[in-house]
């Protein structure tokens, strides 16, 4: 199949890419590298050396005889380009990975807030409409998140899509209908998201689009099957409060005997999912054909849910760390109920997610382990606050707002201007 | 009370900022004059003839002693600039009305599309996040659409905020929650309104905020009490294709001895508001104090519902017209059953809203008798067609699909340079 991927050479884009291309697919790649200057500009780097988009498509070339395509276009701002791309290439799938993709990155100032919000709208917007043009039968996969339902108590199963409500007007007229479990988003980055979300409900009631919703839980570890094969194919791995997730910080933390530092209470029940079972389920979604609801086929890409204290507790105990519980500079709920319908993928085939009990872990405590060296201590700590309405504005973690150096945070509105302008 | 307009040299903005100095509030307008720069671009212009911001605010200082300050500012692009107008202005209320208000304009192309997608998202973000960070019991009223929900057929009365739900999950387990009835809509520009609602509710449970958000009909009339005083100070009419709401064109149309054209059957039902009634609803809810609820306080702006039909048939009848039925440009159902709430207005003791029974269609009659040497009759005709799926190609609007003149489709590729640079 003809698949063209936006965002390909990110964090979830990349293993993507080669996982597809190894299944004999045809894979056209789209990305402005934004990712890169981000990490550049903030100067939190990958733990592991990530090599440059095209040095990893000739090494996938040179070992596997696959050729992967390339355009460094930005999606959100050149809307010709994609046109062009699109028509040339003549895809029959879009998975659509473009996206400025972390929480605290999207809290740290109005102009990050600003940026991801316009860019993860307009770029899904562009594609939306390249493909109304020019082929509406373009299969459309989007990668959402499971953050857009929030983080409320809830002591019910979210649907995975519309379910059926009902409930009486003002006069008793009773009625029923189709909705999703309404979303609560807590940060920039997941409200953009949930714009999103409106925006594959308009395309596919108003034009018939096919459109596949992934909403996908933490990820987790690094490497998959493919990246794995060798240095130059290697994934990025974030441990920094901006970009890097709970597990990976928890690991770097721990190999570097630090304490593991849990946000809050640490009973926030999160969704996770490991990055080979990302690729496999963008696989699944890419293969599941046209959906003939009418409806967005909206997904739940999740292997398991867990307390972040649990996660902590695991990483404590295998590398014999320390916990330490900080101020949440996040704005959610402690302790809440927090059950997700995960039925979908298991229809289509998929089973046997990996979960964090499995050995799986090991492999990020390698990757650490080969790194230590390259380790930045300071770049874990959170300094983005979200600035709630109940958050004290003296705590342990705001006295290093500011950030490390004067260079970064001079550095940031420069980055503003290179990723917008 | 010190009150802060945003948009305020608008069709709803320059009525509302006369209309609360003339209650004696402190009026401060913000404004990029956009309105006027895409109504030059489009060779649209007002019927009525409009005087500049500064001509406007004289002669009202003039006549009245009451002084209203401006400042020239893009609210989406300059937030240095909004933070510091707020920060020397010190508003105790914000009344948000900058935004691109068009659903057609929405439609043109998807430079129109992500301008408008872009603009009133990021207004309203950076408004809100300002009062986050300067004060946050400062009230917000948000202009919003009551096309946000679409035009489902519906056989209950749409509530006017959260309604209770109830439901089971897959086990069986019974839920109750309170939602809004789900949006559908058919327009960019609606899109962005309900994208908007997401920001509203972001910013109200997270950060506390008080938040007014106005459901609004379609508005017809053109001067209130204000605005009609002196020539200066009049109010836009609006009649093209674009930008001009269904009665304004129709009057034009029947008193140009042209037909009438219904977009479709015509058993499309709509809301509608007297601008007289628009600016004393947003007078009604500036007064309204905080709300306690949790919630963002949603009120439906409208007087009445009737189908389009109808409204052609009342305007026939008045000026001894004809009606002509065209393609429908536009996606949407052409009969369908549509009930709206309309209590809390009523509530807070606003109550006989102008209907279009009232004789109040006599004053539009007027204002277009006055000017009918400047009607320009080739901008009536849709020319943005909505593409939708069961939309066919070849129909009459199709065909006049480029514009009026070459020159005039040159202008729209710079009008959007303009705009978003």
């Amino acid at each position: 199949m003809k698949i063209l991927i936006t965002g390909g050479d990110g964090f979830c884009g990349w293993p993507t890419s080669l996982h597809l291309s190894s299944k004999g697919h045809d894979i056209h790649i789209i990305d402005n590298l934004s990712r890169r200057a981000i990490a550049t500009a903030l100067n939190y780097e990958s733990l592991t050396n990530i090599y440059s988009i095209h040095e990893r498509i000739e090494k996938w070339y040179e070992l596997t005889g696959r050729s992967i395509s390339f355009s460094n276009i930005n999606v959100a701002e050149n809307y010709a380009a994609l046109q062009s791309e699109i028509a040339s290439f003549n895809p029959e799938c879009i998975v659509h990975l473009a996206a400025q993709r972390s929480a605290p990155y999207s809290m740290m100032s109005v102009d990050s807030g600003n940026y991801t919000l316009s860019n993860n709208v307009l770029t899904t917007n562009n594609v939306l409409k390249a493909i109304t043009e020019h082929n509406r039968a373009i299969k459309f996969v989007h990668l959402g998140s499971i953050g857009v339902y929030g983080y409320e108590d809830r002591d019910f199963e979210i649907a995975e899509g519309k379910t059926h409500f009902s409930g009486c007007d003002k006069n008793n007229r009773p009625y029923s209908l189709k909705a999703q479990i309404p979303f609560n988003p807590t940060s920039i980055y997941h409200l953009s998201k949930s714009q999103i979300t409106s925006l594959l409900n308009f395309y596919t009631r108003n034009y018939g689009l096919n459109i596949t919703d992934l909403y996908q839980g933490i990820v987790w570890g690094t490497q998959t099957s493919e990246t794995n094969i060798a240095p130059e194919l290697s994934n990025r791995f974030d441990y920094d409060e901006i970009y890097g997730t709970v597990l990976n910080r928890f690991v770097v933390q721990a190999q570097s005997g630090l304490p593991i530092t849990v946000y809050g209470r640490g009973e926030q029940t999160r969704a996770f999912i490991h990055i080979q079972d990302t690729v496999r389920c963008i696989e699944t979604a890419v293969n599941s054909g046209a959906t003939h609801s009418g409806d967005v086929d909206v997904m739940h890409q999740i292997a398991e849910t867990r307390t972040v204290k649990s996660v902590a507790d695991h990483v404590a105990k295998l590398v014999h760390g320390s916990i330490k519980h900080v101020v949440n500079p996040r704005d959610e709920e402690e302790e809440h109920r927090y059950i997700l319908e995960n039925t979908k993928f298991k229809q289509l085939g998929l089973s046997q997610l990996n979960t964090l009990g499995d050995n799986l872990l090991d492999e990020i405590q390698n990757v650490v382990d080969k790194n230590l060296h390259r380790i930045d201590q300071t770049c874990i700590d959170p300094k983005v606050q979200w600035g709630k309405v109940s958050q004290k504005p003296d705590n342990e973690c705001a006295v290093k707002r500011v950030g490390k150096t004067p260079a970064k945070s001079a550095a940031r509105p420069a980055l503003q201007a290179a990723a917008m302008g």
